[in-house]
C-alpha cells in the first residue's frame, strides 16, 4: 500500500477530443494538487508537457479505430503502454479519454481480470444533485450478458459505490420496464430472481425504470451493456436537448436576454452538477488494476478529476476489495 | 371508407390516472370539435357523461392488474368492450389511457393481427421542436424480438410516419450503441444487415444512438420493446428532471423569481412542444383496427388529441395501408 501510494497515475496524453492540450493541462492541474502523474504518448504529438514526465511511445490508437485490432497491432501505443505500466507496478492506475473500447481492451489484455470475474464492466456515475451520484453498470462493456454476469456487476458496483461515493450499504436496483419481477426480458427476470434470493454484498431493492435514472432512488443500477449504453446516451442527449431549449428561450428577445443574465449563473451552476466533466469519468471494474475511462470530450478539469479519483481508489485498494466481493464464477 | 368515417371512436372512460373526469372532458372536447365519440365504462364509475353516449359495462381492468389475466377474466370490461366495438364495425377506433398491457392484449385478442404481421408493436412519437415528431418503435409491446420482427416494425412505422406525421419517404434508423454496423447485440447486427440489404417501404439510413432520440435525425427509430421502453422512459424522466432543475433555479431568490416571471411563459411554451399531452399518445401497429394508447397521466387535452388522431387515421385507412406494407412473415 505504501509503495502503491507513491506510484504515479499513467495518463494517455493523446486520447480524447481535446488531446493533447486539455489532457496535459489536466495532468498539470492534478500534479499541482499533489497527485504524481506520468504522461504517455508520442513526443511529437504531445508537444509541451508543461514540465511533467513523458514516457515516449510511437503509436496512437485513434478514436474511430477498431478497439481489439488497435490493441493487437499497436503494441507501442499510449493505451497499451499505460496498461503495462500498471501491470508492471510502475503506475498506480491508468486514465484515458480516448477510444473507450480500446481502453477496455488494453486494460483487459494487459492487466488481466480479477480472480473469479467473468467479465469486466463499465460503471458510470449518474448525477443526483446534492447527493453522491448513483452508479450505472454495465454502461457499455458487454452487449450480451448472462444473469451470472449481472450478479457480479452488482457485487462490484456495490463495492465501488462505497469506495468511490462513500455510500455505506448501497441500495442496488435492476433496470427494467416495470417494478414487478415479472416485467422485462428473460435476462432481467432471471437476474431479478438471483438478486432477490440474496447475493453477498448486494442489498437488492427491486426494479427501477428508465424514468428513475436521473435522481435515482437506488445507489447502484444494474443492466446489460447494450441497454446501459442506450440509457446513458439517451439521458445525456436529453439533458443537452433540454439545455439547448432553455438557451433558445433565454435568447428569445431583449427582455428574456435580460432575465437570462440574472439566471444564467444559477443555471450553469445547476448544470455543472450534471456535467460529466465533474464526475471524473467512468471506471472499468473487474480488471486487475484501476482504469478510469474519461468522457471523450474531457477538458482539463475533467482530466484532473479523473486522475484524482484513479489515484485515490488505487491507494484505497479498490482492486483488492472488488476481488473480495466476487462470490461466484460465471 | 364512407361508412367508417361516420363511426364513432370508442373511448375507455375509466382508464388513466385522471379517469373519469379528464377522460370524459376530453371526449366532450373532441365531440365539440366534430369527432363522434362513444364512452364505455360502468355507469356508476363514469358518473356524468357530459351529454355523451355511454355504452355500459360491468368491469374495469385496473392500472396495476395483470394484462393477460385481466383481459381473459374480465370479458365485460371497458377495454375488452371498446376492442369488440371496433371488431364488430360499430366503432372506427379504440382509445384508452388505462393499463397499457391490457389495452394491447384486448386489441390483439379481440381485433386480431393484420395478415402477415408476426407481432404488433407500439409506436411512440418523439418530439422534434418545429418539425413533426419522430416515431420510436417498438416502445414496449415485445420485450424479446427477432430481426424479422424488427423489419416488420420498420415497415409499419414508415407507413405510420407518413400517415400520421405527413412525412413522405421517412428515414428509418436502428437504435444501437454506435454508428458502425458492427456495433450492438446480435439482434441489432442481424437487423442492420437485413435493412441494409433493402426492405420494401423502408429507407434505411443506418444506426442512431440514444443521444439522437430527442430532436432525432431519423423519422423512424427501430428497436426491441425492452430497449425502446427503457429509452423512452429515460428520455421522459430526464426531461422532467431538467424541468425541475430549471424551476428550482427560478425559485432561488427574489431576483431569479422576477426573471422567472419573464421567462416562464416562454419556457412553458417550449415544454409544451415536448409534452406527451400534445402528441396524442402512442399507437399499436399491426392489429386489425386503430388502437391509440394514451399516456396514463393524460388530461382532457391529451385525450381529445388522441381521439382526433384515432379518428383521422381510421378514416385514412391506416390498417389497410399497414397490411399492405408487410412483405414478410416471421
Amino acid at each position: 500500500m505504501e509503495a502503491l501510494a507513491a506510484l504515479p497515475v499513467a495518463l494517455d496524453a493523446v486520447g480524447g477530443d481535446k488531446a493533447p492540450g486539455e489532457i496535459v493541462a489536466g495532468a498539470r492541474k492534478a500534479a499541482d494538487e499533489g497527485v504524481p502523474v506520468v504522461l504517455v504518448g508520442p513526443p511529437e504529438r504531445v508537444g509541451d508537457t508543461l514540465g511533467l514526465e513523458l514516457i515516449p511511445c510511437t503509436e496512437v490508437i485513434e478514436m474511430a479505430e477498431d478497439p481489439a485490432q488497435g490493441v493487437r497491432r499497436k503494441k507501442d501505443s499510449s493505451l497499451v503502454r499505460i496498461a503495462e505500466l500498471v501491470r508492471d507496478g510502475r503506475a498506480s492506475a491508468m486514465v484515458s479519454a480516448g477510444n473507450t473500447g480500446a481502453t477496455m481492451a488494453a486494460a483487459l489484455l494487459r492487466m488481466g481480470r480479477l480472480p473469479k470475474v467473468a467479465r469486466p464492466c463499465i460503471a458510470t456515475p449518474m448525477p443526483r444533485p446534492g447527493r453522491p451520484p448513483a452508479v450505472l453498470v454495465d454502461s457499455g462493456a458487454n452487449v450480451e450478458c448472462t444473469p451470472a454476469m449481472l450478479v457480479q456487476f452488482a457485487q462490484m458496483a456495490s463495492v465501488f459505490a462505497t469506495e468511490r461515493n462513500g455510500i455505506a450499504d448501497p441500495a442496488t436496483a435492476l433496470l427494467s420496464i416495470g417494478e414487478e419481477p415479472s416485467k422485462g426480458t428473460s435476462l432481467v427476470k432471471e437476474t431479478h430472481a438471483l438478486l432477490e434470493a440474496g447475493v453477498p454484498g448486494v442489498r437488492f431493492i427491486g426494479n427501477v425504470e428508465g424514468r428513475d435514472l436521473l435522481g435515482c432512488p437506488a445507489d447502484v443500477v444494474v443492466t446489460d451493456g447494450f441497454t446501459g449504453n442506450v440509457a446513458l446516451k439517451t439521458a445525456e442527449g436529453t439533458l443537452r436537448f433540454a439545455m439547448r431549449l432553455v438557451l433558445d428561450v433565454l435568447g428569445h428577445d431583449d427582455e428574456t436576454r435580460a432575465a437570462g443574465d440574472v439566471l444564467l449563473p444559477h443555471l450553469l451552476a445547476a448544470a455543472a452538477e450534471l456535467d460529466p466533466e465533474n464526475t471524473g469519468g467512468a471506471m472499468l471494474l473487474g480488471v486487475d488494476g484501476v482504469c478510469v475511462i474519461s468522457h471523450g470530450s474531457s477538458s482539463a478539469v475533467a482530466v484532473a478529476n479523473a486522475i484524482h479519483i484513479a489515484y485515490d481508489l488505487a491507494r484505497a485498494g479498490l482492486s483488492g476489495r472488488l476481488a473480495a466481493s466476487i462470490s461466484a464464477e460465471d
